[in-house]
């Protein structure tokens, strides 16, 4: 079971449908529980075979073996402060970006720790950690009828967290996982998704972003460069 | 004629060799004469029709209409001060990453301006400043037999200055050049290099970046995406 801390959010939102759609079970979670459960219910509206409900945020995590973070960066510090314990052992998925907005333009906040997700993994030492699927459009996501490209760059000083979140990458239809190294890259990942956002206001387009030049072969190979 | 500042090193040398083999008069500029002028060697052996010269800084960029700032991050600030009077009213391509590697891991280093890019225009207050060509594998560069994929995200404050250098990048066949908006945004296409950096060996590769999801159509369209 997967569990989406802050899942009503449109980033949180679009990855819980996309893994429901993928056939995995997912459990919407919010500080507030209808808005948990309108969630869900938007997710089976548009897929009703989708195993999906919607809880507080407590109870969402507790039978869940993957957790993803998906609130805005002002509201990670007191959310995971508050679930520390209830999320010892498992492998928690930060998908958070430090941006803030002015005048229309995206500007990444400074973050002490370096990264949300080492902010994260400071703020529950006994999970483990990985950071993904920050470079996808939260409105790409929510579609159900389009295939969404591009690379999910995968930090984690976890081999085996960085497998698994790896894995329910690929589960997404167009989506490539590649291995972004340790958690120290979270850093550089999460600023291009500060520019990328940025792109989006110059070009009015939903970006993504591409690794090129990788080694083909395997499913990790570059499609495009064969 | 196009002028490279520090062209002798690896980023400098196959910029000014792609630019040479797509009919550009390129002058090398270095401290050091003789290593300039092995530089244009260099260039001349593998394409004898080139047009390229080497040359001190100084006498590089005098006749320079576009000069390209290829120096590490910790030359940049002496080399601009020096030249900041010979480089009033031209276009500056900087291309530079503050950049450090520890244990093999490269680590991005702190900028007070918020990018080299910044730090450039400071420097060099009366001339015009793009930031761009941070992102592509000096070595993929420096060879004549392969096309180099990849996007050049471009970034100014000046639209005149913009539109140069993306003409800049089209003309070496299989870069793409993307509109990358102000200066400010230079911050995080440079820091994008400090990912591929590592991601080059974690995966042994040399790796690019490609923006997924801008609309077809025209020069800047998408040709992954049409």
């Amino acid at each position: 079971m997967i569990a989406f801390i802050g899942g009503t959010g449109p980033e949180g939102l679009g990855l819980a449908f996309r893994l429901a759609v993928a056939g995995e079970d997912v459990v919407i979670g919010s500080r507030k529980l209808e808005r948990a459960e309108a969630a869900a219910a938007w997710v089976r509206e548009r897929w009703p075979s989708a195993r999906v409900r919607g809880a507080l945020n407590r109870e969402a995590v507790a039978d869940a073996a993957v957790v993803f973070v998906t609130v805005p960066y002002d509201g990670q510090r007191s959310v995971l402060s508050e679930l520390a314990d209830a999320l010892e052992g498992k492998v928690v998925v930060d998908t958070v970006v430090p941006v803030t907005f002015e005048k229309g333009l995206a500007r990444a906040l400074p973050v002490e720790d370096g990264s949300a997700a080492q902010e994260a993994q400071r703020l529950l030492p006994r999970s483990r950690l990985a950071a993904a699927f920050h470079t996808l459009s939260a409105h790409k996501l929510q579609q159900g009828d389009t295939i969404i490209e591009g690379d999910v760059l995968v930090c984690s000083d976890d081999p085996e967290v960085k497998a698994a979140a790896m894995a329910l990458a690929e589960k997404i239809p167009g989506l490539r996982a590649v291995d972004g190294g340790g958690l120290a890259n979270a850093r550089y990942v999460e600023l291009i998704t500060v520019l990328l956002l940025n792109l989006n206001r110059i070009h009015k387009a939903e970006t993504g972003v591409r690794i090129v030049g990788l080694k083909a072969g395997g499913p990790l190979g570059d499609p495009l460069d064969p």
